[in-house]
């Protein structure tokens, strides 16, 4: 274990692998070359184009599936995945131990994956551990260490070559036998493909499963057939009714409106808000309400944002419909109305990390962005942000594109005070994911806090009528009214560790006391 | 100097790079990795996404121009390209010597290099050395060996690391400041920027030059900023008018018109021609008339097909918005109503040397076309073809995609019998681009040669009524006709080589014998 840049304890080994500490934002350079995966040649491939095999058993078989090998799949259907827990049932079967799950997200779909965790199919998840995955994680009950990454992180790993996958299987609404796919077409049409980009580029082997086989070409071609190895047809692919995961309905919480209305009158105030601006804000009922806000204030003043970050769903594509917005730049639909718009309107644009969070790229589009709107499950008097525990210690939820969308130029986490008398202000955050340099802007229902370092804020707040407080105001107010909770107590075991956006390890997940 | 497997003679080395000598179809297996370029970080580029540098030369000078890099340009202006010249211009006035110069294709307008050629600025071209520039390589005037690839094995020399290009120059028709750019739109727009895309994919730097720039995010980006490292704003980038090189008129020659009409019967007598199927055919006047034949017969059966593969212009874009076809696969627009469909028509689609002609990916598109229309300078009785000299022995233009295009399903060449009173259908060609398993059908206008492999195409012609001759019948009438012409006279020197789409050495060109 070694302190890093943050004062954190982090282990410089896991896994059997080296891993650098975090050294600070900006600070450590990557000095290697973009990893190359093996050379192929049109020679070993169906001159007809034809790369259809009778099953995904098949398809794994042929790509050579074994002990040890790392399996790579994506959550475009979010907690609708029908494919995932069928490839290590397969593995199961077939007797493969050790292998590494590396997901762009898990879901509670994926709970009955614990049983291979225990048995040892799978020997650990590089991803994010929510729900009951996360608590057998916190438990210690993975055999390996787990690793969380950021969209962005993911990308960067795979690309750098930290992290080498062997086989990709990509789940796609819509195919050919080629290989070509997409997530608008097909009865399980989801939105896009765009967090498989980056496995097709560099995996060993590429399987692309679809229940909507159409003739060569399949267009648009999110995920290009020239990446491709195999194709396989299914009855069905995944649930798209399940993209939409409970967070995609506006709040009706007196408070988070009023963290809403607060977070949309600083934007304003502030003049972060103008004709041409551009802004990210997640899918949960606070962002959402945002959201809404943003779009008021835009048709008040008759001005267009330039573009939308999303996560999209129905309330950006009205906004795109009705001309308040240039473009959409979509990382991910979160209901129906996203997939539709993405399919008809060529403003609802497909982005993949690759193009919004890659650090290890000549810049990318999230520092580009005027304002974040993001959460957080604890925040500390320095600013320092957690998203991935809770305050009980265990592992909640994935990264996401959190830490990728603290490089926009205002940071603001609308969140309350307390939640189930828990005060989310604490002195050290139990995990830290995001450096609170990153991060400009605390709003609160009871109050704003701007971070120091943004002294332009600050000033331009001053006389706006808003409730602007110090961050430790804040903490104070909510430990008058809840007290101050007990930490939770941890061992010394490290079950998981945290990524920073360049690869490096800016945190430990450590196992729960009992 | 070493036999190849087509029993050509190649250099083993050529400007200090060892050559591996052509194996035959499909026998060399790459056993590398794919190239990675060094890894960037977005800690070094502009956070606010403004990569725009005063000019050309200050963007040159930024990504470190020196002695001996390879530069890289793109051919999507084709004759209206007014960026390439200005780099060697810049690089002269610095004093730069020996730059590989790396273009996708070179044109007439690019005759100015001949002067830097002499005094060293350039070493070498490899790509394309035709009209003035070919003549100067086959008089030895070039102080590198030139090296002619095919546009799928430019992006394969580049994907493997056989090319290493230090400074690509991306002139596009649109951009932002991030690097976005595309081809579709702005006022010098000439369609796609397909041909640099491996370029942008890989290069060490990448400089977007543009004449319309406009506002965060330009789209559609076909060019991902995220590979750019410079932005240059200039007052006019391209002459798209220029994109139309004179060989985009429906040919008038009866001869000709008997050549594509004998074409088109044939493909509907062997069945070549069917409800959903597919077909390449460059821009050439007789490619143009099969066209509008095989656009007759499918209206007449009331049949679609499924794509065209193009170099697109009016005739394509006709069929595409009468319903006749459903896709257009385009790699290069040849006039502006491509340009214009490719704008608006989101079935008329941007592909690019990777996804249709990379021979060292998992399958490409070229060998899912039912039937590719090629030209040919020369065929032998073997079928093998020549694309490159001419029968005095001098380098008369490059590959394009001719190379790639070989792997068809089926391979047409109408050629006309003689051009100038010299006969095409010789006993060897003076160099050998394709070979002859790979080609099928020589139409004429005084007869039909099938190759001997394809016994299907011969049973299906039998009792077609068609004048289906032996290559040696052909050979023999152009001959009574002509007499057999004077072989060119080289000397040993080698001042070019030609690759095949797998990185071998299919043969060499020498230097003319004055």
């Amino acid at each position: 274990m070694q302190k890093n840049a943050a004062g954190r304890m982090v282990p410089v080994e896991i896994n059997g692998e080296k891993q650098i500490p975090y050294l600070g934002v900006g600070k450590y350079k990557p000095t290697g070359r973009r990893y190359g995966p093996p050379l192929a040649s049109c020679a070993d491939y169906p001159e007809d184009g034809n790369k259809q095999v009778a099953d995904l058993k098949e398809a794994l078989l042929r790509c050579g599936l074994k002990d040890g090998m790392t399996i790579s799949t994506h959550h475009h259907f979010r907690n609708g995945d029908l494919i995932s827990n069928q490839i290590f049932d397969i593995a199961h079967e077939l007797g493969i131990k050790d292998l590494r799950w590396f997901p762009s997200a898990s879901f509670p779909c994926h709970e009955p994956l614990i049983k291979y965790l225990e048995d040892g199919t799978i020997n650990r998840i590089e991803g994010s551990m929510n729900g009951a995955l996360g608590k057998f994680t916190s438990n210690g009950g993975m055999k390996g260490i787990g690793v969380l990454r950021s969209h962005g992180g993911r990308y960067q790993a795979i690309q750098d070559g930290e992290v080498h996958i062997d086989i990709a299987v990509i789940a796609a609404p819509s195919a050919d036998a080629f290989g070509n796919a997409n997530g608008v077409d097909g009865p399980a049409a989801s939105g896009l493909l765009g967090f498989a980009l980056g496995d097709s580029q560099y995996a060993d082997k590429v399987i692309v499963v679809t229940d909507n086989l159409v003739p060569f070409p399949c267009v648009p071609w999110q995920i290009h057939g020239n990446y491709v190895d195999y194709t396989v047809v299914v009855d069905r692919v995944g649930d798209a009714s399940k993209i939409v995961s409970g967070t995609t309905a506006i709040t009706k919480s007196p408070d988070r409106l009023l963290i809403a209305e607060l977070t949309a009158r600083f934007c304003e105030a502030t003049g972060i808000i103008y004709d041409g601006f551009s802004y990210q804000a997640g899918a949960g009922g606070t962002s959402l309400s945002i959201g809404i806000y943003f779009d008021q204030i835009l048709r008040k003043n008759n001005w267009k944002a330039r573009f939308i970050r999303a996560g999209s769903n129905q309330y950006p594509v009205k906004m795109l419909e009705d001309g308040i917005v240039d473009y959409i730049l979509d990382g991910q639909t979160f209901d129906l109305e996203g997939v539709r718009s993405m399919r008809e309107n060529p403003n609802h644009l497909a982005t993949s990390p690759f193009t919004s969070y890659n650090y290890h790229g000549k810049g990318n589009f999230s520092s580009l962005v005027d304002v974040a709107i993001l959460g957080a499950t604890e925040v500390d008097v320095n600013f320092n942000a957690n998203v991935v525990t809770h305050s009980d210690g265990y592992l909640l939820h994935g990264i996401g594109g959190w830490q990728n969308c603290l490089f926009g130029k205002t940071v603001i986490l609308p969140i309350p005070l307390f939640r189930d008398r828990i005060p989310v202000i604490v002195d050290e955050v139990t995990t830290l994911c995001g450096p609170g340099e990153l991060i400009d802007v605390i709003v609160t229902e009871r109050g704003i806090a701007i971070n120091p370092l943004r002294t332009d804020l600050i000033e331009k707040a001053k006389n706006s009528g808003l409730p602007i407080k110090t961050i430790e105001e804040l903490k104070m107010e909510a430990e008058m009214i809840c007290g101050v909770p007990e930490k939770p107590q941890f061992e010394e075991e490290v079950v998981a560790i945290v990524k920073w956006v360049d690869g490096t390890v800016i945190d430990s997940i450590r196992k729960i006391k009992k």
